[in-house]
């Protein structure tokens, strides 16, 4: 039985408030979705902690996994009326390839985990790897829909959200500079915050997509429209992604987590006060496929809920700070101010906090920014236009404004402390001197050097 | 200290998709915005089982509170505005019932817990009770914070809630047939359904609400608005509140819960699992404030997660409907149909269903829809309109389009039962007759008399 | 050379701000766009003196035409998708009816000229007669074009338009309860007033549309949706296309031509201050189709301007009040008061006022305006929903919505007058008495006896 | 009598699609709106040929006149609200500044004629002296209304206009980087031509201003809404307000106007064919204010129309070309590529075309476009950030974005010919060899030496 037998007679239509219509049309994707694995995905927020800071934004991956499988659908039909492929080689869309397009769309974020990032920093998991690891499994209901295709069709869907699969049109769609994955997420985030700055021409950029033989490309009037996407793109990224106060409670996250962690591998200095059954196997360093699966956003905050009466003043403390929102505050340093953050942390650790629980230098670079940088690495991810004689140009080769913002580092590097630390003389006490001398090194929520500050 | 002496020195904005800028300029409002039991709210769903069937109306309790607290601010500004009182009893709008106004309209839901409905149904806990100890026990944060404003304010918050508070503005503003509780989740709800239908001229709304000795009434050139709105309103319960997908879910998560309650009251019958340590009060009929506040949509679907593996076939399989999504059917019934129930009920029972989880009568009337009655009960409540020469009308003399609707109630009557009876041919085993038998009763998707289907 | 050998190379898209993206794939439709008749469309207003109510809509009939296209082509892609027919006869949708459909869809409004409803009334002129004439008249470069399909497809393009060609699939598309035409106009006036009323859900309605042999009926699974655009279009006449100022604005541009025409047919009576060339073949009872096709907004208000000069005072006045929209004031009236209104009309004529030209009753009733009336006449455009077994259902059988307002006649009656009789005391002369009488006659906007006027 | 004591009883409220609510509370206000002066703002389009480019965008002046005034209104209300002035020379608002805010607001664009800068081109007409002529000349309907507020109120508004007032906070409301102005229109012509590029968050832009002495400046909190602001701005202008097809229908309507002037300056080369009389005026150099004013839109196509007929071929083929819409092609060249214009205006010729009227160069650069360029000429035009402790940055300085992209010159230079020099070979005939030069110097739309073409 192939993909295309299992046409359905009549859409199954999921109401969206991004793509109006998520339209699906086979039951391999209906199953798919019904499955445990992929239903579990609406237990975990797309956004983790900045729903903390944007309230509206409490949506989960399930919703974000049909719009990429949505936008996917699209792009393969545009593809399919426009250029299909008349014969192999060609470099045009070769309708075939549909059914692992999709799938993988609707697949590729499938091992994500509660809280994702600090989750997996702390433990060391990994949601690629389990991503794949739930496609291929043979244990797995996902691994039993996708052989109903062929028994090797689990195999190309996983190559596909791996990059190695071998047609690049189909990798792009799913991985790329301007991707479904990409293009769900900025229009539907900017939705859920409630603010303007991921919305972009989506309608206008499928239209000018073009199938070329090294994958995909836009058609030179469709430039304005890429334009838009990449500064929506940036915009999202220094105001909604980097915003420090979500940073802020992912770094609470982070040492709660840790601090768990610590507490229940050494339970001779601490008693621990219950068992928190599901995430031992991860407190252990060893999981199965089916421990992993039983996490979610809500396991995670009923453990925190009880942590909250522990008996260690630092989990308890940390447990409260996560889930009553009480978010550390931050300071912007540079290069030259980052000298004295020893001495900030000392002082810290002066008024009675464990600095390593209770500070932390937060990065956004290296969260996962991948502004575009023509200059570096991969050639086939770059943005190339199609002009009317047919030949290809690079995105910033031709828009001022990408050439304005390509290549340029965009973020910030913070320093978090606990807010008490800016306590205000109305309720000052025996530490007063140490409040005011921190207070000197910061201004304008920068770290400054205090001689200079007057 | 007053309200007023807590004015913030510069406004506090809250990014909200519905409203723009929700703006807090007080302190008392932010203090009681960041306790523990407002946080709280971020963790149980505004519409619970029905994101199951919208799955992008996953939002929480906690921006639709927002959302009532700032119509209310709005509506505040514009009485203050345009018809300040200006001598005691004149009818108009005296400032100082701002307060209350404002923190009645942001804690009315405080009390709500997970799948409020249900769980009530199942516990006999009352949401509205738990607002009202919320608001003026003692021992809580929300309590201490109302008491700066003055003593007896937190009782005089609680009874705006009541509906005994003795200006009447104050009451309607939080509870009536306009009120910016429903004026807020109409608008809220639609927005993360993706729908359209509760969208209705909120501006216009409020630009036309006047106070008057009695209540709120509204100026006749705004009769459209509120014609839309009422419409509004109507189409959201018929096509999403009433929805039978999300009634279907809540009938399993009702039958999940009286089956863990039989359960573990019961444990000489059963040998339960494990112990549900945040369930067990309730499931004692015994339990205390803080047991209520330690509860949220995750502790409940974190015990769903652990009674999957349940020994007890219905309890495991109940949760497994539940997370996985996996709805019973319905059939409409009529007062003439009702007759086939008990017949149907054994079919089910004959392939070997427990009828008391697997089937379920469910009547969306019962549902809290306020349809607009002017004939009945409480004509405070009803809808007036001021005419240029000051007399009042109401709304349905003299709106042909809400004169049409007014009085007919709206929605239906289901039967429950599971999907496996609807089995096709193609999978059937030893229960065929059964099941043919039983699909016999059931024809475009109503109860109906078999010897009539032909 | 068929339709299909037209087909273009490459999309050509129009940017709409209602359905984003207008899509022409063949040079017929191109071409058709670009004739100096359809062109005219762009200074022909939509909505007429309506923008003078709702300063907002001032879009031309030609976006409107070409988002009549856009539907039509949507619901030709649909159809052909998922009801292509197999064999003659069997109901489903034969795609050699694109190009008769999209033609006449684009074409339907061409015969439209300025003010269409008004110059009409005035000036016999028939758009719906002049729209068959440029689509068949051999001298039309639309005519010229349609001919590259066939030499007998003007006429059939003509023949949709007037509901008499062969195939109600395709009528029904452009005329029927639910067509592409209202679809259109719905949203489109909705968008332009800054008006929710409009909308409704275009894609659920579009997906659910489904060919049958009679014609186009609907999905089940579609009833809430048809329901919304049924309230919607409701919605959209009792507050936008029945306003009362647009009509009142309407009654002057009325008289104000009717002024005209009796001035340039009495040149003996008065002496016309300059020569309107390009009306004067419509004074004169006898036009050629390039006379028509000269007319559009801007050179009515370009004689209008003119006549601002003029020495008659009734044609200057009115013209005034046209452009610079002083609009007359109204009463609503009902049966038992149109009896006030020759008195009133009497003491308008001792104040002075021309009442020919002053005074006015308007019946919204008589505005095309097609409520769904089950009752009446033509079965085949009642709106019929499909059921799972395949039967036909009317939609009031099922809706409770559509059923409460269906058959309800919806509008009013007003008298219209100068403004002046309004007059208060305090700018107050001679015909006080007049004045007070005239105003005893009005109460919250109505006529009412004196009498009982208190 | 003063502005406040014309308060109206009950606010006026215009529905706008841009604002919602479009609020006045002053007869002055109202007054004003109801002048023929500013209601003949109805009849000239906003954007003028853009809506040959983008034909949704067809507004008029009227909305935007208004949407200035409703900006500048809640400026006002915020700062009167948060930052009221308590002593004179404190730099915050004082309130009675708000009449003359108002005013200006409204009327600072009501000099604009018809498609206002190739007007002014052909005809020397300046809007800006004509719009102050109109607030300050003692005949006008606006003079008269201002005069109510006081003597010198009329001189103050044109102050404002001019720049010249001597309150910095009023004039930079009006006129400044961020001002009322510039965003109506990009939320007003991005709403219109159905794009998103001009939106940016207006309400919170407007919650972060603060009046300071030298002006305006903004809260650093609000960095990110202006940089949104920017961006927006500098997409306008490059994918709306730049758009070479309405650029190009521009230089067909200013060379029309120029043959027309031509022509009835030289009655004796040509017999006119008929008297444009309100036109005459500007083709003699000596026009009224009243001769001004009765120009629009609907007179100029008025006119063109006619024109169409005329014995002069030069004439009636723009006027058709203008009217029917078939824009002149166009090719971008750059500093080395200019030289090859002469040799193709040359080819231009040797085919026939009088080559001042069928071609022309095109700088975009020479359109008001201001971005943001903080080395040049006004400091207190630049947009100045408020630090947390009080002092003033620059926003390039803080912000990478917009750093990026300022002072960079962003648009092109384009030249402008025929279409018909593109012919293909399918319609090629005796000037072949011509056309086939001319081509060969241009590629991918821009002019290149034809030896390097290959």
């Amino acid at each position: 039985m192939s993909f295309t037998d299992e046409q359905l007679p009549k859409d199954k239509v999921f109401r969206d408030p991004i793509h109006g219509q998520i339209i699906v049309d086979n039951q391999i994707i209906l199953d798919l979705i019904n499955t445990p694995e992929f239903q579990r995905l609406r237990r975990i927020k797309q956004l983790g902690t900045t729903s903390l800071t944007f309230h509206g934004a409490e949506h989960s991956r399930f919703g974000h996994c049909l719009g990429v499988y949505e936008i996917t659908r699209r792009m393969c039909n545009r593809f399919q009326r426009n250029y299909p492929s008349l014969q192999s080689g060609d470099g045009l869309w070769d309708d075939r390839e549909r059914p692992v397009a999709l799938c993988a769309a609707l697949l590729h974020d499938l091992g994500h985990g509660p809280y994702s990032h600090t989750f997996e920093h702390i433990f060391n998991t990994d949601h690629e790897k389990i991503t794949r690891e739930l496609i291929t499994n043979p244990g797995t209901n996902v691994n039993r829909i996708l052989k109903r295709v062929s028994p090797i069709f689990p195999e190309q869907v996983a190559s596909v959200i791996d990059h190695t699969y071998q047609n690049p049109q189909v990798v792009q769609m799913i991985s790329s500079q301007v991707d479904a994955d990409r293009m769900d997420y900025l229009q539907r985030d900017s939705y859920y915050t409630g603010t303007n700055y991921g919305k972009f021409d989506l309608d206008r950029v499928l239209l000018m997509m073009r199938p070329i033989k090294s994958g995909i490309a836009f058609d030179i009037s469709g430039m304005h429209a890429v334009e838009d996407y990449i500064i929506s793109r940036l915009q999202m990224y220094l105001q909604i992604y980097f915003h420090p106060v979500s940073r802020s409670m992912e770094v609470i996250l982070d040492h709660l987590l840790k601090r768990a962690k610590y507490i229940y591998q050494h339970p001779s200095d601490f008693q621990p006060d219950f068992t928190p059954y599901m995430l031992m196997p991860f407190f252990n360093n060893h999981f199965t496929l089916d421990d992993y699966l039983s996490l979610d956003d809500g396991v995670l905050t009923t453990y925190f809920n009880h942590w909250t009466h522990s008996q260690d003043k630092i989990l308890s403390d940390l447990a409260q700070r996560f889930l009553n929102r009480r978010p550390f505050k931050s300071a912007l340093y540079n290069k030259s101010s980052a000298k004295f953050i020893p001495k900030l942390t000392k002082l810290i650790q002066t008024v009675g906090y464990n600095s390593d629980y209770y500070t932390a230098v937060n990065d956004s670079f290296k969260l996962p920014y991948d502004t575009y940088h023509p200059q570096t690495s991969n050639p086939q991810t770059q943005i190339e236009l199609i002009q009317p004689d047919g030949s290809l140009i690079e995105l910033s080769q031709i828009s001022t404004l990408v050439a304005s913002v390509s290549g340029k580092e965009a973020g910030d590097q913070r320093f978090f402390f606990p807010k008490e630390m800016l306590a205000k003389h109305e309720n000052i006490e025996i530490f007063e001197p140490i409040y005011t001398e921190f207070q000197s090194y910061i201004k304008n929520n920068e770290l400054i050097d205090p001689k200079e500050n007057n």
